[in-house]
C-alpha cells in the first residue's frame, strides 16, 4: 500500500492524437469524456486512483499493435486492463496516458480435446474457459476469488492464484503460449501446443506474472486437465488457529493433497455468518474448508481421513457436504469472505503475504499481535495449504490518523513475512501498492536482473510505468 | 546438428591466469594439462568436440563468483559443465575459455518435509533427489535418461524432460528457487519457498532452460510430491505405428493421464530386443510402455482401462508386470533403447523433436518416409504421450557423403515438425547442434526478444557463446 493517492486532474492528449487513435481502433472505440473515462481511473485496490487520458477498447491483435506502434512514437504511456480486479493497482492509468482495454477481444477461438488445450482472446471472462472445456468433460482448474468478471489476459499478466492452488498449481501451471504485442508494437508468439518444448529461453514464463509492463498479452493458449469424476467438501470449526493449522499440517504430513485447505479467522467468520448465513458455529475462532476432487474412492477416503483427522486435532464441529448445492453453500463461507468484510468499514485493504507453509500459523498470530498493538480491526482468511494468508484491514482512508497506524501495521507484517522467507504477494501482484516493499524481498542482484529485463525489452519505460518498480533511467 | 567439428587445437591462457584461477580456486581444483582436459572437450553429443583451455572445478558458490569476476574482468569466456551427458552440445568448451564444471558442488543442503521442498547443490546426480526424498516418503518426479549421472544443475539449465513428462511434467515443473552467479559475478537468489509468490517478474523462470547461458546455476530449491503407493507397468506390442498410436489416443481420450507413455518402433524394438534380451516379440513393428501410478485403487483400474485400449486397438501382446522386479525388466526395453541403437554404426546422433500429441503418428510416418528416401537407418523412440520422439540416426561422421545426407534428413524432419506447431528441441535444448534451425521456429519478432534479454543480461557475452544463437553484437 503506497500513501492514498487522490485522483488528480487529467492530464489530456491532443486532439491529433485523439482523432489518430479513432483512426486506428474506430471512433467508437475510444472514449474520451470526462465521465466516461471514470470507472477506468481505478481498480479493485483501495485508495488508489488516476485520472485516465483517452481508453482505446481494441477489437483486434493488430489493433492492440497499432495502438502501441503509436503510442511509442508519440512517448505515449500505455497502461494495459482487463476487467479492472485487480488487488495491487496494477491497471491504474498514468496520468496523460492510454488505457488500453482488452474486454472487447472475448472470442474462445478453439477448445482442441487431444491436445488438451484451449485458445482464447485476452479479453475473455476467466470462468468462460473452464465453462469451455465443461462439454469436453475438461476443467480449467485455476479460480481466482473474481473469477466471474475477471479477465484470462489479466489472470496470465498476474499469475493469478485461486482457491485450488494447493493440488492445482496456478495460472502459470496452464499456460502453453501466448500471442504477446512487444513494446516496439511487434506481435510475438512465444511457446507452442509441445507439453515439453526447450527450444531458447521460456519467454512466455517471463510474460507470465508481469503485470502489463513489458508486453501486452492479446491471446493464450492455456492447458486443460480432464475434469475430476467426484468432489467432497467439508468445513471444519475449531474453537483457535492452533488447532486448524495442525489439522492442516497433519493432512499434509499424510501425504493428502486436496484442492482446497482454505482458512477463515474468527472476525472473518463473524462477518461471514452475519453476511452469508451460512451456520457456522458462533464459537468458531478458525474455519477450515477442505476439498478434495479426483478418482471417487479416493476422495471419499480423503475426506474420511481429512474428517478424522479435524477431529483428533479438537474441531468443534465438521460438516460434510451432502450434494453439490450443500457443497456450494460451505464454499459460500470462504468465497464471500471479502465481500462481508467489505460491509464494515469505509476501505477495505486485501494483503496477500504468503509464507512457506510451515509458518503459516506463526504469521497469522503475528498479524493478530500487530493488530492489537496499532488498535486495529485486521480479519484474516485465505488459503491455508499454500501458506497464503489474506491479512485484511477494515479501516477509514479518510483518517488520517488510523492510516497512519495501517502502515505501520503494513510495514511489519512486510517484514516479518520476509523474515519467514516469505513474499510480499503470493497472487495479486506488485503493481503500485506493493511497489515500495519490493525491495526489500530480494538481494540486490535480483533486484537489479529484475530492472534490466525491464530496461531491455522496453527501453522507452511507456508499458504500465511506474509498476513493480521505479527505473532509475529518466523514462520510467 | 552442426557440421561435424573437429577438435580444434587448443588456445591456451597465460600462465599469470592460470596462476591467478589457482589462487582463487584451489590448485588441485585447476586442470591443465592436455590429457586431462581431453574428457571435458564433448559432451553426450555426436560429432561436437572443442579444446578446453582449462577446467575449474569451485567446491563453492562463492569460488564460482570469485571464477567469474576474474574471467569477465578478462574477457575469458566460461563454459559450465555438469557431467557432461547433454545431448545438443551445451557444455562444448570455447576455445581458448574455462570450463566450469561444478560436480564437486554435491551437497544436498536441505530436505524439508514440512514444506515438501530439498535444497541441493547444482553438482549433486539427479537421482539422488529423489534417493534423498525416499525416506520421507516423497518423490522427485523428473527422471530423464542420464539421471544416474547426470546432475541437477545441467537438468535445470536444460529443463530435463523424461519418462514421466505426460503426469508429472518437466523439471521446470519442480524449481522452486535458485541460486545463480550472474554474468558479473554477482550472487542472486531466485524464487522462495512459497508455493505462491509473484512479487516481481519470475527470474527463476527465465533461468530453467536457459542453458548456462544468462548465468550458473549453483543452488536448486526443488518441489518434492507424495510418493506414489502404487504403479503398475504394462508393455503392449503392436502390429504397425498407427495402431499404436490409436491406443495412445484412446488412452487420453478416455481421461487417463498414466504417468509413462513410451514407445520404440520396429527398428528399435529389433535392436533393443539384440542388446538386452527382454523378450519383445519379433513381429512387433511399435512397442508402447506403459505405466500408471498413484492410489492403489486408481492404479488397477486404469492399468486395466489401458490394457483393454490396446487389445480393442490391436495389440499382439500385452504384457502386465506381476512384481517390482518384472517391471523395472519391462522397462529396461525402453530404458536401453539409446544405448542398444549406439551400437550398431560408429555415430549416433538422437534428436528430439516434439509435435503437439495429436500430430504424433504423422511425424513418425514422415521420418521413415525420409529414411527410406534418403537411404538411412533411423530408428525412432520416445514419449508417445508427449508428442516427443527421437528420431535416431545410426551413421558415421567419417562417411562425407551419407553426412550430406543426414544433414538433408534432419532439415526435412525440422521443417515438418515446425510446420506440424512442433519444436526441433523438447528436452535436450539448443546448445551448438540446433542452433542453425532455432530461428525457423520463432517469428522475427519473438526470436529478437530472445536476443535482446541475452544482450542485456550478459552484454560481453562471455557465458557459454555461440550456444542456443550468435549474437549480432561483435563479443559474441
Amino acid at each position: 500500500m503506497t500513501p492514498v493517492t487522490k485522483a488528480a486532474p487529467v492530464a489530456t492528449l491532443s486532439s491529433s492524437t485523439i482523432a489518430r487513435l479513432r483512426e486506428l481502433a474506430g471512433a467508437e472505440n475510444v472514449l474520451t469524456e470526462r465521465e466516461d473515462l471514470i470507472p477506468y481511473g481505478f481498480d479493485g485496490t483501495a485508495a488508489l486512483k488516476h485520472g485516465a487520458a483517452c481508453v482505446v477498447m481494441p477489437r483486434t491483435s493488430e489493433v492492440v499493435a497499432a495502438v502501441v506502434r503509436f503510442a511509442v512514437s508519440q512517448g505515449i504511456p500505455v497502461v494495459t486492463r482487463g476487467s479492472g480486479t485487480g488487488l495491487s493497482g496494477g491497471s491504474v492509468p498514468v496520468e496523460g496516458g492510454i488505457v488500453l482495454t482488452l474486454v472487447h477481444l472475448h472470442r474462445i477461438l478453439e477448445v482442441d480435446p487431444a491436445n488438451l488445450t484451449l485458445l482464447a482472446e485476452a479479453g475473455v471472462i476467466t470462468k468462460a474457459i473452464d465453462d469451455a472445456a465443461l462439454p469436453h468433460g475438461l476443467f480449467y482448474p485455476p479460480d481466482p476469488g473474481s473469477m466471474k468478471i475477471s479477465t484470462i489476459g489479466g489472470n496470465v499478466a498476474n499469475n493469478s492464484g485461486g482457491l485450488r492452488g494447493l493440488k492445482y498449481g496456478v495460472t502459470r501451471d496452464y499456460v502453453m503460449g501466448m500471442e504477446v504485442v512487444l513494446p516496439d508494437g511487434s506481435v510475438a508468439w512465444l511457446g507452442s501446443k509441445c507439453v515439453k518444448d526447450v527450444a531458447g529461453y521460456s519467454m512466455k514464463d517471463l510474460f507470465v506474472g508481469s503485470e502489463g509492463t513489458l508486453g501486452i498479452i492479446t491471446k493464450v493458449l492455456l492447458k486443460l486437465v480432464p475434469r475430476p469424476k467426484a468432489r467432497r467438501t467439508l468445513l471444519a470449526s475449531f474453537d483457535s488457529m492452533e488447532a486448524a493449522a495442525r489439522s492442516v499440517s497433519r493432512i499434509i504430513e499424510r501425504q493428502i493433497i486436496p484442492c482446497t485447505l482454505e482458512f477463515l479467522d474468527r472476525r472473518t467468520c463473524e462477518c461471514v455468518e452475519d453476511y452469508a448465513k451460512v451456520g457456522l458455529p458462533t464459537s468458531a475462532a478458525a474455519v477450515v474448508l477442505m476439498e478434495t476432487d479426483g478418482h471417487p474412492a479416493v476422495v471419499e477416503e480423503e475426506a474420511a481421513a481429512m474428517e478424522s483427522i479435524a477431529r483428533e486435532c479438537g474441531a468443534i464441529s465438521v460438516e460434510k457436504a451432502a450434494d453439490e448445492a450443500h457443497a456450494v453453500r460451505l464454499a459460500t463461507a470462504r468465497r464471500s469472505a471479502f465481500s462481508a468484510l467489505a460491509r464494515i468499514r469505509p476501505t477495505t485493504i486485501l494483503e496477500d503475504v504468503t509464507v512457506p507453509r510451515s509458518h503459516l500459523a506463526e504469521i497469522v498470530a503475528f498479524v493478530e499481535e500487530v493488530a492489537a498493538r496499532h488498535r486495529l480491526q485486521i480479519a484474516t482468511f485465505g488459503h491455508f495449504g499454500d501458506g497464503n494468508v489474506h491479512p485484511t484491514i477494515l479501516t477509514d482512508e479518510t483518517d488520517h490518523e488510523e492510516m497512519e497506524r495501517v502502515h505501520l501495521a503494513l510495514e511489519e507484517i512486510f517484514s516479518k513475512t520476509i523474515e519467514l522467507g516469505g513474499t510480499i504477494t503470493g497472487e495479486h501482484g506488485v503493481g503500485l501498492a506493493k511497489k515500495p516493499f519490493l525491495a526489500g524481498q530480494f538481494d540486490q542482484a535480483s533486484y537489479t536482473l529484475m530492472k534490466q529485463v525491464k530496461q531491455a525489452l522496453d527501453p522507452q519505460g511507456l508499458l504500465n510505468p511506474g509498476k513493480i518498480f521505479d527505473l532509475d533511467a529518466p523514462t520510467a
